[in-house]
């Protein structure tokens, strides 16, 4: 534990570096064309072959809105307009805080990148519930269909607790 | 660039291992009692001597309220209790990301901890606005007053630009 800190940390011998481990940060989108939100099936590992929303680590020197548009035009290859934040969801098992962003398909010009088998534009009711790759996403697509319902978006700040 | 990456990142020459750079995210509270903010007084740089809310880095193991429960106590002694959260900041210039939540004192045994040199309840009229400790907070806190102002708080999404 370094002096003043409160927990112990990974200190390199050699150097006396810290190495903190925080929580990562996963951005996303909800893109959609006229009611229909834009899936991606995953072409990758964990959970291959399972539907996503388009979404992946954040990186340095990036917003978070800037990491969801880059995402979605790597994992989809579409092109969107973000509206504003949708969900955070903190997912302690995995260290994880998941944040998407309400977004509108701006050409149908989509195409699946590396990390995805095929992407799609999916009604509600042809939403593949059981096929889901993680649990932020199903909870995110059923506060946005839900919201829908209503006829006014709001934001969504909650827990996945650990399984 | 690890195969299947998009990025170069720091790789061990010894046994592998890539350590990933993402940003982090700073939680933290913005805890009200009586229209009076509590705000903490830095004991430690950067901005010693400046006036911040109470907020630190999330840590593992942890969902993002607790942490903002968790900071708040250490850094005021404060027990809070949450609302929503508020704000959510992206800071590319140093890789953070801060989310404050609204909160509540549930008493007013508050008192400052080791990086605190003081904690004060300020008024809005009363507020240090030129030793603010850091752009995120008085984004935070001008947002707080003016939705205090307009009677209905809201969610604040948005960017610090680089310097």
């Amino acid at each position: 534990m370094p002096p003043g800190d409160t927990l112990p940390r990974y200190v390199c011998d050699a150097c006396g570096e810290i190495h903190y481990q925080n929580p990562k940060l996963v951005v996303g989108a909800i893109p959609e064309h006229e009611g229909r939100i834009l899936l991606c099936r995953r072409a990758i590992e964990p959970r291959y072959g399972y539907w996503t929303l388009p979404a992946g680590f954040m990186e340095n020197d990036e917003t978070a809105a800037e990491g969801a548009l880059r995402e979605t035009l790597e994992e989809a290859g579409a092109r969107i307009e973000l509206a504003g934040p949708f969900s955070m969801i903190s997912v302690p098992a995995v260290n994880q805080i998941h944040v998407f962003y309400r977004a509108r398909l701006l050409d149908l010009a989509f195409n699946p990148g590396e990390e995805s088998l095929e992407v799609a534009l999916v009604e509600e009711d042809k939403l593949p519930w059981k096929d889901i790759a993680f649990r932020t996403v199903a909870v995110t697509l059923r506060h946005w269909f839900a919201d829908r319902a209503r006829g006014e978006f709001g934001f969504h700040a909650e827990d996945l607790p650990l399984r």
